[in-house]
């Protein structure tokens, strides 16, 4: 254990891409526990698309992160000094931690985690937000029906390839929109989705006519922008689209795009529905004791990319999330065990 | 009764805001109705901003209307002549029977209407497709609640001046979103909506912090554009967004302008939904018969905005409708009685 706890702060509101000069470097003494608290050691954090949205000004379905504090971020972790009596040193846990190698916690929002069950990483991922987020949008937003024709886009990110199992799993059809050959290959020939559009080199509204002949029923939607538009000139009657998120639109310096095609709302008689996770949480523990049980009848494959570098190589690897280079839940491991 | 019967035509798909030359002013003779058929002598017609979109090529939720043909109308008349066992000489009708002044009809959409018990072009408004517009959009499509606060926009038009009047009928607020000071007076004194926004000049998100301290609970679009983004950034948690109409972009020559606030719909969990009031077919006389006793009793105000000039006047009478001129149902008078 480093005697230091390195942290990464923000240092200024980014305007596009976060660049360098918009994060401090920190060290701090690893904090000891007061009455009530404890002290994790994280061993990964979890990146997320989301987080883009943290750092601007204004309140959004949660308060942004302030210049000068440490960087929000989902964490998993090792107590390794205690003052709690509901946490003991050596008690894996999940929380939003921030990106740090020591956090000190009350407790709040802070669950206790089986490294037994499922490797660390994946309590960030496919049993983590991510996966309550396909789960949930997919099931509870979209009303998934056997029937359904699903397409997904961001397909080969941690909640796109979850949602896309689900959908095969509960009967549906999955189709995935995702930037390039390998990504699409992953998404049919290991995730079981019935077809796969890329986006980089492919029309995606002409190849949602083959691969969606009917029309899409439930379009999950991860990016926004032109893909959004695509797709909604080829709903089905009585479409849900589930707005997850939109990637593609975080580092807008101009004003996001909006869909120039949400007119096909009207004569598909569709919908348009967005989503927090966190209206869920009392639900999470079924949802990830389902999830978990499919993964371990093998139905369900939950990918993780683990980036290495530890806390310092954090805003690097959150830019990996708007290139498109990660496959599966993005991941920052921080302890060199 | 003139010996000819004056049409007019779609002679050419517009670009932007139909031209006079878009149209043909044809005259035929009077047809004679064959067996299984009737003629009704058009009154009054219909003017409806959809109808730009019937003018489009390419498929919506109803067919286009082909260059050369009769521009698609809601009409009312009177049956002339009659060869069809269901209609008699002296019935007084309604159905699409396009832009002239006597129609050849199988009966096909054709129903029946009184004209003692309301005057016949109130059975092209309130009574007919724009009254079945707000009542089902507003109360199946929006699910109105009376806890909501409501904001229509298009508020002086012929759909949204129901809209908030149902809307007040059902114990809800509602907002009206209007240009011009004379029609947010009428829309507060006369038909009793707890308040008006003038888009001319105020700005629109800003008056509905006043106006819906509390967030805006259903949204009932008719023009989209910069209001439907700025109501976007005041919607209530769980807001639903009923796309009734776009009537800002229906003479867009680029492309439709979408709605660059829609990630709103995440931070609120809100939805938007789209609407064609056919759907609704089985259920209009049920929902007519209702919204009649609401006008015996005096608690909703029909008010129809009648052009003069017979179907030569169409042209013209139908830019009133993209320069907002109208107040209430836009009919165009067809006969000179």
């Amino acid at each position: 254990m480093s005697p230091t706890n390195r942290q990464v702060r923000l240092a200024a509101r980014p305007s596009g891409l976060p660049k360098p000069s918009d994060w401090d470097h920190v060290e701090e003494p690893v904090p000891t526990p007061a009455a009530g608290e404890f002290v994790v050691a994280i061993s990964h954090l979890s990146l997320d698309p989301a987080m883009r949205g943290w750092m601007n000004p204004g309140a959004s379905y949660i308060e942004p992160v302030e210049v000068g504090d440490v960087m929000r971020a989902g964490a998993v972790g090792r107590v390794t000094a205690s003052e709690h009596s509901g946490f003991a040193v050596g008690d894996h846990v999940y929380g939003a931690l921030g990106v740090q190698e020591h956090a000190l916690s009350d407790g709040k929002g802070v669950v206790m985690i089986d490294p037994s069950l499922a490797p660390l990483p994946t309590y960030l991922g496919t049993l983590g937000l991510t996966g309550m987020t396909a789960y949930f949008g997919l099931l509870d937003v979209g009303k998934l029906k056997e029937s359904d024709t699903v397409v997904v886009s961001g397909a080969a990110g941690a909640v796109g390839s979850v949602a896309g199992q689900i959908a095969k799993i509960k009967g549906a059809r999955a189709i995935g929109i995702a930037g390039g050959a390998e990504k699409c290959r992953w998404l049919v020939d290991d995730l079981g989705f019935d077809g796969a559009i890329d986006y980089k080199t492919e029309d995606v509204a002409r190849a949602l006519r083959e691969h969606a002949p009917s029309g899409v029923d439930l379009y999950f939607d991860n990016v926004g922008g032109e893909i959004l538009d695509a797709v909604l000139t080829r709903l089905a009657r009585g479409a849900r689209v589930v707005i997850c998120g939109a990637v593609s639109q975080y580092n807008a310096t101009e004003s996001v795009r909006g869909p120039s095609n949400y007119l096909s709302l009207l004569v598909y008689r569709a919908s348009m529905t967005g989503m927090v996770v966190f209206d869920y949480a009392a639900r999470f523990g079924q949802a990830a004791g389902e999830i978990a049980g499919w993964m371990r009848e093998g139905r369900l494959i939950s990918r993780e990319d683990i980036v290495e570098g530890g806390v310092q190589a954090f805003p690097d690897a959150l830019l990996k999330l708007f290139s498109g280079e990660n496959v599966g839940k993005l991941v920052l491991r921080v302890d060199s065990d």
